[in-house]
Order: structure tokens, then C-alpha cells, then sequence
């Protein structure tokens, strides 16, 4: 658990989704939120000055829950961080890296990273001539952009005391998407490169891009001017890892032409919350992600549906079978030689099992191969392997089975 | 989290160490106390008939921490469990098995793992006198004979309400520890063998101990009569591994020639469990084992220490570095070379490290190749590989450099 006064503005909008306990001591305590609060107060409490790590752990939410699309109030977070003293985006880019190696590798399907900066919305909002104590709000308003058209943005704004003109002026800019080109583009903005916020934000940007192609990732990333993300902590580059739908999977289209099936990952840099925790107010520079571990299951698995294929639970590689009763010791002694010999192995927990059974038990879980011995085989020394997939059988002398099995496992 | 009212009468009197919580909402919530008795909760609530499943989680225990040897308030458990209806002992034997070759692998030195069933431990105290009630109290005067002498432990039976006759009875059985002879001996015991509880919890004694020998573990195993284990739940045979302390260690020895420096694994069978979480009652057997996660990582810990060895906390193959400024870009294309091909690369956050820092960080971390670029290799076409360790370098064609470099990893 944590100390409820660790998490408290710490969030944001999303505060109202922490779960808040006490404990007998009459301490206010509360479930942790994420994964990079903890992390920093950490870093503070233990005077960390670098330190690169993952954690992967529980965290809880009191928000409406949708099981369907992986989306729980107690779930799994897999959270990178990169935290110290070091040149502007090298581990920043490192860290879209990463989420890119992940998703790639977990074939989740296509998929678009967006970044934007804090510095960028921050200098927008400015220009546009919305207040400074309304940037968090307006950047709450702007992150909706991925649900919400811009017209029901706008009336979130002027809602919280932006005008028609500022909002207006907002929409144009965080509307705007692209790359490399579109970085040049904003830098040579007279009214925005005045700002000293935007100007940082955007040299920033074009050196992370210009990582990014060394890192041979900017087919999947995006530089969205919508991007905003909720949280408060975020001093500088942020991003979102969005999974991009079928065209065909109509239920999930709300605008445009490819809609995420969801934000599964998102990051950012954090340089100021570490210096929170800290006695003496002592800063180290963080960036980091977190990705949704429950979400990428749920859409793990619905593929695995699609090809009406089966999730296997098990890594077991051999059962050890008897068609005949009262062969319960000697299927002990032979899984004892497996077991030994390193070998995934199996049997029935009870002790004269049905051949039936048995064999269903390797076709429902998996297991490709079984050992299978009776008393004519064990009087000639021998034993039988069928491979429970082609229900092909082979008699092999019980002194080779052990290697037998190996060579047909492959390890 | 847990509701409160799931984790009471289950823990007998550890109880205590719950952590009680309450929520916003007014429910009383408690921190979990292990991760039998939410499986049980589990099992029940989905109905579920066989499984077989490992889990490693957090637990709560508002206890005395102790954190040099590994004794926390908030710890990680790793248990594994098998329920469903079968045949006597054979997952029992299973579950045993299991635990030796988890120690055994983990090399941690010697250990024992003590069984005994809490059948037999009824029917000693219904023979010797000791009122039904009273059990459970008896049970865990008992369980503190690894850590107390006799005399304490019969003035604990004495405190409890136990008669000075039925305590020496008790003590004359509970002091008893064996093979499969004493099973044989305790069996021909006329006053024991007329309990229909201790005569059940011997003769599965006898086939657990056989099916062990089958399984090649009975030199790490101990019939043992004064194992009680605190908690409630558990029905049948019970077991705990302890590790063996060297003679020379005297700070640990407390009785006896060889002293555990402690349990660090323990369980046992709970087929009322499931059923008591059941709408219906309906039960299901379970056996299973708790391993204290952190208690063997310390031990891990201290072996490294005494052995002067440092604990790698990476996996990093291969550092890429230059000893010359302006050569990130190059590093980062490298790198990204290094990655595509599956090798585990890193190179330092800043722009133009200093060679040594680059040298110690690979020395420090334990990272065995490094990869050197600079300009001369560069317009040669070529590249340095660096053994950390030797300090030796040879020149590659730059082209080769992930194949040099797979063969060096042996990958």
C-alpha cells in the first residue's frame, strides 16, 4: 500500500481514481495508483542518482471497468524507467525503442507511437493567449482529442474560462500531426518560436526524431500535436503507443480512418518529481513508460480466438501413461528419470487412470509426447513413445528413453 | 486487497499478524496474509474441480521483521498448489519432490524437509488425553519445539490447560523423528493404532514415504513428529523445509548438532478449505507448498558475499562505446544493428563520455564485450572488440561485427 499524502497531487484529473484505505493505526493509506510515483519517491528516499530498471506489479483504479477490452480497476503495469543526470534525448529515445521492440515482437498488429512534448502545449497555450494557470486544464481538454471531435474539445475549453479566440487559435495548432517536416515547420513559426517553452520543446523533438531514425523506428512514430496525456508530472516528451484496428472492425471506429483499439502504452519524461520526494528538494531526471499488461493479454488472446486456436498453459513435454492397472510405481520411476534428466513430465494423479483419459488429457493440454509402459514392455526392456498429435507409436529399449525423448524435444 | 471476513477463523493464531484495513466505503479490508487461502476463496467462487498452478505474490504479516535474515512485513511467497479429487499421496509426494529439486537447484546447501500429518498428531493427543477442544492449542505448543526445549514447551501445554500426565504422554511421541521404520514401529503401537485418525494419517504416511523413495528424494526427507505447523487449515500430511545451518555457524545453533538456520518452504494438505468458501459446501482436496522468496534470496545474497563475488543485476552482452567526441550517432547506428540482431547492447546516456567511464561502467556491471568505434576504424571499415575482462581487442571487418560478436556469446 501507500501513504495516501505520497499519492495526493500527484495525478491530476485522474486523483479521483485512487483507492483510498485506513489502516487500523488510523494512518490514511491508499492503493498505489502507478508504478512511477512509488518509483520516484523511491529514488528520492534512497538518494539514487542513476538507475535504469523495469517493474512489472499491481496497481488500482476506481475507475468503470471493461473486462472485454482489458481494462480492470486492479491490473498489471510494466513499467521502464531511465532516471539520471544525461545529454537531452538519448535515453528518451531509447525508451520508444523499447515500446517499439515490444509491441513488434508481440505482434499485436500495426500500431503508431505519437510524442509530443509538455514544453510544446505549454508554449501553444501561451501564444494563444490561454492563462497559466489553466495550461493543466487545457491539456486535460486537448488529450480527449483521440475520443472527442474538436468542436465537443473546444466546449470543454471555453467550459473552463478559455475564450473562443484562444481555444480556436489552440485547434489549430494541436490538430496538426506529422513528422520531422512538420518540427521544421513549427520552428520557423515566428509567433510560436518566440516562446521560449515551444522553442525548447521543438529542439528537443527534432533531435529525439533524428534519434528515432537512428534507432530505425520512425515508421511508427507519429509527432501529434494532439498528444497531451493526463497526468501532472510530465516536464518534456511524452508519448502513447495506440494499436491501430482493422478497417473492417467498425465498432471501434469513432473518427477517421484508422481508430486505435486503445492506448496500450504511454511515457514520458518526469524531471521534477523525484526533487518532490526529496529532503532537500534534490532533482534527477527521469523518462519512462508503462505499458498496459492486462490490455495486450486481452488482445493476445482474442487473436488466438480468431485463428480458433488454443492457449496452451502448460510447458509440459512428456506424459508418462500405462493402459494397465497397478503401474502407478513404475510411472514414478520412470517420471523420476525424466525429471532428472531435465525433462517436462507429467502423469496422473490417480493411480490406475483410464488410457482414455489419459490420452485426453494430453490432446486438451498440449502435451505432444507420451511415454507409455505395460507389462509386455517392461518384461522385453522396452518402452512405447507415441506422439499424441499423429498418434504414430514407437518401441524404443527403456535404456534409451531418456535420449530418445531428448532427440525428439530437440534439447 | 481482501475483505476482512474472508481472512478470519482461517490462520488460528497468527491471525494477529493480519493487516486490517479500511476502505472509503466503509467494507473492512484486510491486506492478504497468504496465497492459500485467496485460492481457496478462487477456487470455490468458480467452481472450479482440478488445478494445478504456481503464484508469486505479495503477502502482509504484521510481524517482528527481521531483515537480515529475510524476514519482512510485506513478502513475496511463491506457491504451488494441486486440487482436485484423487488417489492418496501422489500429489503430496509431488508437491515434495517439487520442493527438493527447487532447493537442490538453488544450491543453498544442505536441508532437510520435515513431514509428519496432522491426523497423527490428533490421535497422539486424543490418546494421551488431551481434550478435542484443546487440539489446535496443542498443535502449536507443539510447533515451537524447533525453536524451544521440551520443558518450555510442556509448560506452554501446561499454561494451555493440558494435565502434567497427558503433556509427558504427548512429549514421549512429539519428540520422535524417523523413516519408514518408525511408521512401521508407530503403527504397531496398540494405544496408537486404535485411533482411527492417527491409524489413517500412518498409513498414508507409510505410501507417502514409499511413493518418495520412487521418487528419489527420502535421503532429504524426515518423518518427523514434532512438525505441527501453526495454521489452521491443514487437514493431512504437512511438511516443512529447513535449511542446515554449517556446525561452525554457533551464532545459529540453538539445540541439537545440526541447526536450520530456517524454514524456508512449508504446506501441507487443506481439503476443507475450498469447501468452507463454497455457496454449497462443496469441497475440493488441495496440497500445496509456500516458498519464502525473500528468505532465499538472502541466503543467495550472503553465499555471494562469502564467496566475495558481486551479484550482476544486468544481461548486457555488449557496451558500445568510443574513446572520441561526436560519435553518438555513429554508437546509436551500431547499437540499433546490435539490437535487430537480438544481442543485448547498451552505451552510455551522454553525448561524449570519457573512455574510462565507459570502461569502468562495463567492469562495474560485469559486461564482457565492448564494442570501440572511432574515426580511423571508421574510414577503415572496420571496428574494435573489446574483451573486458583480458583487456585484449582485436580489429573486425564492421561488416562481420554481429557475426564476431554471436560467436564470442556463444549464441
Amino acid at each position: 500500500y501507500q501513504y495516501q499524502e505520497m499519492l495526493t497531487n500527484k495525478y491530476g484529473e485522474d486523483s479521483k481514481l485512487i483507492y483510498d484505505l485506513k489502516d487500523q493505526g488510523g494512518e490514511m493509506l491508499s492503493l498505489r495508483y502507478d508504478l512511477t510515483v512509488p518509483f520516484a519517491r523511491y529514488m528520492a528516499m534512497a538518494n539514487i542518482q542513476t538507475i535504469k530498471r523495469y517493474h512489472i506489479a499491481k496497481v488500482y483504479r476506481r475507475d468503470n471497468p471493461a473486462m472485454t477490452r482489458g481494462r480492470y480497476r486492479e491490473f498489471y503495469q510494466c513499467d521502464f524507467d531511465i532516471a539520471g543526470h544525461y545529454d537531452p534525448m538519448i535515453p528518451d529515445a531509447e525508451c520508444l525503442r523499447i515500446v517499439a521492440e515490444i509491441l513488434s515482437e508481440l505482434k499485436l498488429g500495426d500500431f503508431t507511437i505519437k510524442v509530443n512534448d509538455r514544453r510544446i502545449l505549454d508554449g501553444i497555450f501561451a501564444v494563444c493567449g490561454c492563462p497559466g494557470e489553466k495550461f493543466r486544464q487545457a491539456c486535460s481538454a486537448v488529450d480527449k482529442l483521440d475520443k472527442l471531435t474538436w468542436s465537443d474539445v473546444k466546449a470543454e475549453m471555453l467550459e473552463k474560462g478559455l475564450t473562443e479566440e484562444s481555444s480556436d487559435q489552440i485547434g489549430n495548432y494541436v490538430q496538426m500531426a506529422g513528422g520531422l517536416d512538420l518540427v521544421e515547420k513549427l520552428l520557423s513559426d515566428e509567433i510560436l518560436n518566440g516562446n521560449k517553452s515551444a522553442l525548447a520543446g521543438l529542439t528537443d523533438m527534432r533531435l529525439l526524431l533524428q534519434y528515432l531514425e537512428l534507432f530505425q523506428i520512425t515508421d511508427r512514430v507519429q509527432f501529434d500535436l494532439s498528444l497531451a496525456r493526463g497526468l501532472d508530472y510530465y516536464t518534456g516528451p511524452i508519448f502513447e503507443a495506440i494499436l491501430l484496428g482493422n478497417n473492417d472492425d467498425k465498432k471501434e471506429r469513432v473518427k477517421g480512418e484508422t481508430v486505435g483499439v486503445g492506448s496500450i502504452a504511454g511515457g514520458g519524461r518526469y524531471d521534477g518529481l523525484v526533487g518532490s520526494f526529496h529532503p532537500k528538494g534534490k532533482s534527477v531526471p527521469c523518462v519512462g513508460v508503462s505499458i498496459g499488461v492486462e490490455r495486450i493479454f486481452s488482445i493476445i488472446e482474442a487473436n488466438i480466438k480468431k485463428e480458433k486456436g488454443k492457449t496452451r498453459t502448460n510447458d509440459t513435454q512428456v506424459y508418462v501413461a500405462s493402459p494397465q492397472k497397478g503401474f502407478v510405481e513404475e510411472k514414478m520411476k520412470i517420471i523420476t528419470e525424466l525429471w532428472n534428466s531435465n525433462i517436462k513430465a507429467e502423469m496422473s494423479y490417480k493411480k490406475n487412470p483410464k488410457m482414455l483419459n489419459q490420452m485426453q488429457h494430453c490432446e486438451e493440454n498440449g502435451i505432444p509426447l507420451a511415454v507409455i509402459v505395460a507389462s509386455g514392455e517392461l518384461q522385453a526392456g522396452t518402452i512405447k513413445i507415441r506422439s499424441v498429435g499423429s498418434r504414430e507409436e514407437r518401441t524404443v529399449d527403456r535404456n534409451k528413453m531418456v535420449d530418445e525423448l531428448k532427440q525428439m524435444i530437440g534439447s
